[in-house]
C-alpha cells in the first residue's frame, strides 16, 4: 500500500488529507500537534511528531501552508528526510520563483518538486472535489495522479511555478470580479434599485461570475461573511499575481490596482475576516450597505 | 387580438419582434424599409412606412434602438399618435436620466413609460429567453408581462430608469470581467503558461465568469471575434454606467477605469469590430497573443 | 464709472468682489445678506437685497457659486433685470455642458455669458493674483478684462465650455498628484523612510508637483489639514472631468479611477473636510500615518 | 589626493564621472572599453582595462548601472579588490532588496555600501546638479560627501535600500503625473480646447507638475520626445516601486494601475524610446494628437 504523508491540516490540508487517509497508509504532521493528533483519531492516519518521521520512507509528499515562506522554512528537513524518487506536490497558494527553486533544490537530492495549488474552497475540500492546477514535471504528475484523492480535476498548466502563476491569476480574478460586482451593487444600490433583483438579472446577463452567482448572495447580501478564506490571504495571492505580472514584464494595469485596494481593505476592515468582507471597505466608500 | 408595434429591428429587435408577431398582430418600422418589409415577408408582421401608422392603435410599443438619442428622437411622434393607456416598453439600452424624463413626458399624454433593456445577445433574441430588467411602474408592467414573447426571465428592478441603471452596471461588469481576465491570460501567455489549460482551469475555479467560460474561449483564442455586440456599444453602456455611479454620489474606481480602458479600445481597435475584440488592445499592450 | 455686479461671497467670492470694489462701482448679493452688509461695510461695495436689483444697470456681471445648478437657478432672474450688452462672467466652477446652454439662453436675451472659472485658491483670491480660463466670445472677454481686478492671468482657453472643462481637468491633475503623492509616501513611512526627506528630495526631483511642494508639507504632515477648498468640491470638479472626457469620448482610465477614489474620500472622511484630508482614507488603506 | 573609481559610462554616469575627474584622483571603467578611453582623453580621468584594476586602493567606488542585476554581476570582483574602508556609493537607479543583501554581503568584506541614486536627468548631470538620496549608513555618507562633486543636494533619507525606494516612488510619481496630464490634455484636444493654451493655465494653477511645466511642452507638444530617459527604464522603475509598496504591505491602487500602463506603453510604442513616448499609446487610446 502506497505511503503517503501529509503537512499542514489546515481549513484546506485537514480535510485534503482525510480522503487521502481513506485509500493510502497516510501520515500527517501539523505545526500545532493535537490538530494531527485529532486527524489520526477522526480518519486512521498516523500523527507523526516531526516532519522528517512523516516524510521518510513516503512515496508520495502533500503540503499545504500558508505561504511559500513556511514551506521554504521545512525544505531542509524535507530534502534531508526524503527517499530518492519522492514526488513532493505543494498544495501551498505559493510564489512562482519559490517553486522553481525549490525545484532545482529538490531534484539535487533526487526528489520531484510539483506546485500545485488548488482551488474549490472547503466545501470542495470537504466533497474531494477540488481542481489542482499543477506545475512541473508532466511524467512525475502522471505517476501520482492516483493519489490526488481530493480531486475531481487535474491539469497540467506549465513547467515548474507555472501552478502557482495561474492559481495567483485566477485569484487576482476572483478579487476583480468580487470588487467590481461590489462597486456596481452599491452604486445601483444608492440609486433606488433592489439588490437582491439586480443579483437576480445579472446572474442571468453576460456580468455574471462565481462572485456574483455564489459569494456575494451567500456572504455579503446575508451578512454572514463566513471565514473560509482570509481576506489577508486573497490579498496576499493577488500581490503574487502581480510579481507574475511584473516578472513577464506584462501589462496589467487592472489587476494591479485591484491588488491595492484589496490589500487595502485587508489593512483597513482586517486580514482575518472573510474575503468577501473586502465590500466593507466598499460600503465605507459609498456610505452605503450592499443588500 | 392585442395589436402591438415595434420600432427598430437591428440585430436584437429584429428576431424580438419575430417572436411577438408569432402571438400578436404586430406592425414594425425600421429607419431603412426594407429590414421591416423583410420581416413581414419572414414572420408575418406589418410593415409600416412611418412611426405614426405603426403606433396608432397599438396596445403596446416597444422601442429597440441604438441609444436613448435615437429614442428620443421618436418621442414626439411616438406621444403623439399614441392612444391613451399605450405602455411604451423602451428595450434600447439607454440612460437612467433619459428614462425618467420620457417617463414623466409620457405620462402627460397618457402613456406609461417603462425601461426595459434585454440581456442575452442575438442568440437568446433568436431563441425568445432573454432577460427583461424593468423600471417604471410595476403594475403596468404586469399587464404587459403576457406580450414579452422574446423573455424567459422578466424582472422589476426599481423606478424609472433602475432598468436602464442595472443593464448598465450588468454591462459594466462584463467589460471588467472580461478585460481583466484578458489581462491575467496575457501574462500567464507570455509567462509561458498554456492559455488554454488555463482557462479550463479557471473555469473551474472561483475566478470564473460568463468571459472565461463563454467569451473568450469561443471568440478570443478561437481568433473569430464574430460581431454580435459592438465594442463601441459596450464602451458606450461602460459610461452610462459612469453616469449612473457619478449620479448617485458613488465610489466606483475600478468600473470607472475599465471604462476608460473599454474606450481606449473602441479607439484604438475600432468601434464596430465585436466587444471581445477589447483584447485585441490587451495583446498590444503586451506585445502576445491571447490564445 | 463702470459698475459691476457681484453674485455669491463665499469663501473666494468675498476677496474677489473686494478687488473690484476699489476701482468700480461694485454691487454685491449673497444668498445670506450679512455677508453682502459686511463686504459693504469692509471694502465700499453696495449690498443688494436681491439678485435682479444687483444686476439691473450693471455692464459686467460676475457669480462665483458653488456649482452650475446655483448658476442656473439664478438665470431666469439675472437674464429678466439685464441690460442689453451684459457680459456676465461666471466664475463657478461649473459643468461645461450648462455653460453651452446658458450661452445660447445669455444670447437670446442679449447677454454674453463667458464661462470664466479661476484657480489660485483662497490666497490668490486675497492677494488678487487669481488665473482665470475663459471660455466663449473672445471678443467679449477682451472688452472686459479691464475689469478682472482680481486676475493675474487670464487666458482664452476656446469657445463655450472651454473654461469649465480647462478648470475641470486641472482640478482633476490636481486629484491625481495628490493621491497619487500620498500613496507613495504611505508606502515609504511603512518601508521606514522618513517622509519629510522624502519629500525634501521628491521636490527637487522629477517627480514634484504642486501636490508635494506645497499642499502636502503645509497641511497633511503638519495635520493642519486647514478648509480652504473642500474634499467635496474637488470630487465634484473630478466628476466634471470624468463627464468632459466621456463627453469627447475620450479614454482616461487615471482620471477616471481617481475620481472614484476621491469620491469615496468625501464618503468616507467627510465631504466638508479640506480636499488634503483625502489623504486621510489613504491613511486608513495603509494602517499609516503620514508625516 | 583621494582616488575614486567609477564604474559604467553611459548617459548620466559619464557627466558625472567627469566632474569627479576635475577634483580626484579617478579611474574609470565601462563595460565597452572604448567610452572609458574618451573619458580619459577628454577629462583627464585613468581608463581601466578591467573592474579590478579600478577598484583596487580607491577609497571610494562610485556605480552607475542599468538595473541591480549589473551591479550584482560585479559584485564578486569588486569586493574581492576592495581594500579595507572602501565605501561603495550605487548611483544605479536599483532594488530594495538588492542594496539590503547587498550592504550585508559588503560588511563582511570591510566595505560599506550605500544605495545612492541619484535624479535630475542628463542635463543636471551634465551640470554637476544631480539630487542624490542615500540610504544606509549615515556617519559613512558623511564621510564621502566632499567627493559627490556631481551633486546639488544630497539627502540622508533611511536604512539600506531607502535610497532607491525614494528613488522609485519618485519616478513612480513621474509616470503618474505624466501619464494623468496626458490623458487630461488629449480630452481637452478632443473637446475642442487649444492645449498650449491649456498648459498655460494649469501651469498657473493647482494641476501643475514638473510633468506638465517641463516634459510635456519641452518633449510631447515640440514633437521631439528627445531620449534622454529611456520609456523602458521608466518602466522599470515603477516595477520596483510596485515591489516597494509591496513589500511594505502598503496600498497604492494608481500607483500600481499606472505602472501596468507604463509598461503597456514600453511593449507597446518602445521600450527604446524617450519616457515622455508614453504619451503616443495615450494619443492612439484616444486617437487624438497631444499638441
Amino acid at each position: 500500500m502506497t505511503t503517503v504523508a501529509f503537512l499542514g491540516l489546515g481549513a484546506m490540508g485537514y480535510p485534503m488529507a482525510g480522503h487521502l487517509a481513506g485509500q493510502f497508509e497516510t501520515r500527517v504532521w501539523n505545526r500545532t500537534p493535537e490538530k494531527a493528533q485529532q486527524h489520526a483519531a477522526q480518519h486512521g492516519s498516523q500523527a507523526c511528531a516531526d516532519v522528517a518521521e512523516a516524510v521518510r520512507g513516503a512515496a508520495v509528499l502533500f503540503t499545504c501552508l500558508p505561504t511559500s515562506a513556511e514551506v521554504d522554512a521545512l525544505a531542509d528537513t524535507v530534502l534531508g528526510a526524503a527517499s530518492a524518487g519522492l514526488v513532493w506536490v505543494d498544495c501551498t497558494s505559493g510564489e512562482p520563483a519559490a517553486a522553481r527553486a525549490l525545484a532545482v533544490r529538490a531534484a539535487q537530492a533526487g526528489v520531484v518538486f510539483l506546485d500545485a495549488p488548488v482551488s474549490g474552497g472547503t466545501s470542495g475540500a470537504d466533497a474531494g472535489t477540488l481542481t489542482v492546477m499543477v506545475g512541473g514535471d508532466a511524467g512525475a504528475l502522471d505517476g501520482v495522479r492516483p493519489t490526488l484523492a481530493f480531486a475531481a480535476k487535474v491539469v497540467h498548466v506549465g513547467p515548474s511555478g507555472a501552478g502557482f502563476a495561474v492559481k495567483a491569476i485566477n485569484n487576482a480574478l476572483l478579487a476583480v470580479n468580487l470588487w467590481a460586482a461590489g462597486e456596481g451593487l452599491a452604486a445601483l444600490a444608492r440609486a433606488g434599485v433592489d439588490v437582491s433583483a439586480a443579483l437576480q438579472v445579472i446572474n442571468a446577463s453576460s456580468g455574471r461570475s462565481n462572485a456574483t452567482e455564489n459569494l456575494i448572495p451567500q456572504r455579503v447580501v446575508t451578512r454572514a461573511f463566513p471565514v473560509t478564506f482570509k481576506l489577508g490571504l486573497l490579498a496576499k495571492d493577488a500581490g503574487i499575481a502581480l510579481r507574475v505580472v511584473n516578472d513577464a514584464r506584462a501589462s496589467a494595469p487592472v489587476l494591479n490596482a485591484v491588488e491595492g485596494l484589496m490589500r487595502g481593505a485587508a489593512n483597513a476592515v482586517g486580514a482575518d475576516e472573510d474575503h468577501t468582507a473586502a465590500l466593507k471597505l466598499i460600503e465605507r466608500l459609498n456610505d452605503q450597505e450592499i443588500r
